[in-house]
């Protein structure tokens, strides 16, 4: 194959036709009437409007064998995942929030002539307890101990990141996705049996992919049935969950915290109630990012490219 | 021996001299004429005012056995570093920042009417911008990788442990410490040899006792030679780096990321430049606690105490 059949940009979409290697994002219906496609390398992670039956039975006919980036968004998510176990145990973001209120005390100190000595005797406050919180902080922080269960909800690349980089904190890690393999690293039970399991789980981990099976997936019943404090964290799609019953859920106390990398819609709109929503910390879908991921992709495709021009088994093969 | 034999409370000094076991935090002048002290478990991790050659001696001389509570901090102080470190790479702070900065938009649009659409329009942040910086953030965020050198300064019980937790990540791990046994579990080098070491450092862990070696040991000279860029974290003692020259560092951006437990002194003032300085997060000595950390003293205790008595091999011995 030549390099001037390669089709790199998703607004190629017509050139697929013509192409033996489809890299990027094109559109199932273009891929319909294609003669010498051999080869499609997605460049996300994700790949919902591709996971349909017609387009597996065409990509089936056809011969066509496609690969998703998993490879190269799965250690950026599993590492942003567990960033955000160990900032919710180890309460970094109330650490941080306690700095941000010293800073904007010591920008308005500055501002201000000092209180009378009556005025700050009559303050419940002492210096203590409101910029340097030992006492508190250290009885809410937690570990991520063996005593711990955590659901990965959807096993995947990312789930399987994730279950290595907790392998040292010895939890007890359960893992669920439509159809188990027996290739797991964890035990990998059918997702309809999740139910059961739930209200045992310390921390559920959200890293469905959007299907039509999966559309607000934690819903009302399903968060009710949430151990009372348990921590939930999404960093797969914003549409698995119902986020007016997330908000309910972490108003009453029975989720106490929620980490999410994903909402819907993106960007999330400032009238959301979820951005007020207590113990709900919100990063704007970074967690497959990195300053490098351009180069990754490149890195990742190529490697791919170099695999099936010799006949070599491919990297993230879906199907 | 009896259990009216021990002293657990610090305060209870006068009473080693008639006891077979101390616990907490004797004073070292009442060990000097104890005649039955046979156990000291110290109630803390660190040790610094029974770390001289005289009291050393003088254990030796009594036989007296000292463990510290080591096996209580190791892994809280080790979760605690590697948030830190995960925090860091994904840009947590930087995203919280955000969410408060939306939330504090959001408490403010509910105070005022809208702004007029000419005066919208002439502002330059767009929402994607200023809530949901999804580009600059992903552009931001690393990863904990295996091209990347930890120096892990300072190595006992806690540093054993954060190498442990580092494993999944391959990264490129080594302590220093005063004398190597060569049971570590990472390739651990004398302290006096980290000098060549520091510039190639991308993570630099500061985990050192104080002692009269160690008091202002990251000082001008030494945080000079750090690798520009690299990430600097102490979980030891405040003491033992010159916070002036960290803050020049870190205005100077030698050093890109500052995450401090400890500092000098503790609570530290709010007049203090620490509070100020760029890319610096701090926790208020929060790294070795936990909810349940009384519990977690006595059954540590209790263990050292059976262990004594049956004459097993004491967890956490120091000398």
């Amino acid at each position: 194959m030549s390099a001037s059949n390669l089709v790199a940009a998703p607004s190629d979409d017509a050139l697929v036709n013509d192409c033996d290697i489809a890299y990027g994002q094109p559109s199932p219906e273009d891929v319909v009437p294609s003669r010498k496609l051999r080869l499609i390398c997605l460049s996300s992670a994700g790949y919902t409007r591709y996971d349909t039956p017609a387009f597996r039975k065409l990509c089936q006919d056809k011969q066509i064998v496609v690969c998703n980036a998993s490879g190269v968004y799965d250690e950026p998510c599993a590492q942003h995942l567990l960033a955000f176990m160990l900032a919710a145990a180890r309460q970094l973001p109330e650490a941080a929030e306690v700095h941000a209120a010293t800073r904007m005390k010591i920008a308005a100190s500055s501002l201000r002539k000092p209180r009378s000595r009556e005025a700050a005797a009559g303050s419940s406050e002492t210096a203590a307890d409101s910029h340097w919180p030992t006492t508190a902080l250290r009885g809410q922080s937690r570990l991520l101990s063996p005593n711990q269960v955590v659901l990965l909800v959807g096993y995947g690349a990312i789930a399987k990141r994730i279950a290595e980089l907790l392998v040292p904190f010895g939890m007890n890690v359960h893992a669920y996705r439509r159809s188990p393999r027996g290739d797991e690293i964890v035990p990998t039970h059918p997702i309809g049996t999740l139910n059961a399991h739930l209200p045992t789980a310390d921390h559920v981990v959200n890293i469905l992919p959007l299907t039509d099976a999966t559309r607000n997936f934690f819903d009302t019943q399903r968060l009710a049935t949430f151990k009372p404090g348990a921590h939930y964290y999404n960093i797969g799609r914003g549409d698995t969950n119902d986020q007016a019953a997330l908000v309910q859920a972490l108003v009453s106390g029975q989720i106490a915290q929620a980490y999410l990398d994903v909402t819907s819609p993106e960007p999330l709109p400032i009238t959301h109630p979820l951005w007020l929503a207590p113990h709900c910390h919100i990063t704007p879908h970074t967690a497959g990012g990195t300053h490098d991921e351009a180069g990754r992709q490149v890195a990742h495709f190529a490697d791919n490219l170099k695999r099936f021009a010799s006949g070599q088994p491919l990297r993230d093969r879906i199907f």
